[in-house]
């Protein structure tokens, strides 16, 4: 199965780390490459440059977004939220029709100061946004309420914790459910919210994310649903 | 201590009837006593009417909202989101000043159809709006991210389990963390997540609430902020 993951951040390098870990062959997307794989300075998120970081990782292959997305099998959106839908009408509808979005990505606002607000929330989601502009895209938002770490080591946290997946097309969710189970998510814990306005829930749970993580101290902690 | 529940719905039968058998002096306020002691239709949250309700809880006082607030040490918002400003304004900031006000109510909007919007979130709170508007009360925001039967009855959900509170005044939050734990809930499960902005946060937590209770089929259920 070949994934591409655009962007080149803490979640898209975490995500196509571990992916390139359980044997897949992973592109990474980038408006740029000559740019990014110059990028020398350190990622304080992560502890290391880009550079640094791809030189544990030489098979995953750098590409301008366009070609990254050739053959893929999915794509995973780990742009910033107020970048993926330039990013995605840059590569265009028709490399991207038919193909399996994973929505990562937060419609984070930092114009209004911290902690930042959604450009997008309560009527619409980004999620939601993406799905019209690219309506032959498979859009499936999960994720994107935790950080990159757990996202891909969900034993990372003590106990049980949840994921939400949301979206229109079963089929293409049924890839990603698969995808979050070889990331070592157990099915009790995914929890499928419905069709891809159900997003608009889960973006909405950043801004008390935001505030755990100032409250914690730290971002090593993930919602769970409760339930007996 | 003498507490003041504003609403007569769910919600307010629910906390009124537990702290009465915690101990607590309840008055419970309405706009119209009469009219609310003549309820006698089913409430399908409940299984019962208004009526049978007080017949179990004949001491806790039904009163006109300003008559209620008289004498409170603290003051329990169990009113519809929609309707909490205008209960507040009409029994008046003079009346309110200085109480302390644990605000459960959620600011769903019913008018754009199922499920509800948020009618204020993102840059703003209703927990802030009636902070703004009646500066001399202390508003803290608990308890509005689950059912009414969980609000008061933590262990009826199996595991631990998360409530928030929001507020600027250190000790009007210490009041009201001293009466969760007096419902049963643990130290370790409150969060105190700071001022009362916070409540931005978990009131945008009710968009995924309620697709839960879709999803689910129940409202049994309850965030827990997993973390090591």
């Amino acid at each position: 199965m070949k994934i591409t993951i655009l962007g080149t951040g803490t979640v898209g390098q975490t995500v196509a780390a571990k992916l390139r870990q359980l044997g897949y062959e992973v592109n990474l997307g980038t408006r740029n490459p000559e740019e990014t794989s110059a990028r020398t300075e350190n990622n304080p998120m992560t502890g290391q440059s880009f550079v640094e970081w791809h030189k544990q990782y030489p098979e995953v292959k750098l590409k301008k977004n366009a070609d990254a997305v050739k053959g893929a099998d999915l794509i995973v959106n780990a742009t910033q939220g107020g970048a993926s839908i330039s990013v995605l009408s840059a590569i265009g509808n028709y490399q991207l029709r038919g193909k399996v979005l994973l929505d990562l990505a937060n419609p984070l606002d930092f114009s209004k100061g911290m902690p930042p607000t959604l450009s997008v929330c309560n009527t619409h989601s980004l999620a939601e946004q993406i799905q019209e502009k690219f309506p032959d895209l498979k859009v499936v938002k999960a994720l994107n309420t935790m950080s990159a770490s757990i996202m891909v080591n969900p034993s990372s946290i003590n106990g049980v914790h949840t994921v939400f997946v949301s979206g229109n097309d079963a089929e293409a969710k049924k890839s990603v459910i698969d995808l979050l189970k070889s990331m070592g998510w157990d099915k009790k814990d995914i929890i499928d919210l419905g069709d891809i306005s159900t997003a608009r829930g889960t973006e909405m749970l950043l801004p008390v994310w935001l505030r755990l993580w100032g409250t914690l101290g730290h971002v090593n902690f993930n919602f769970h649903i409760q339930r007996n």
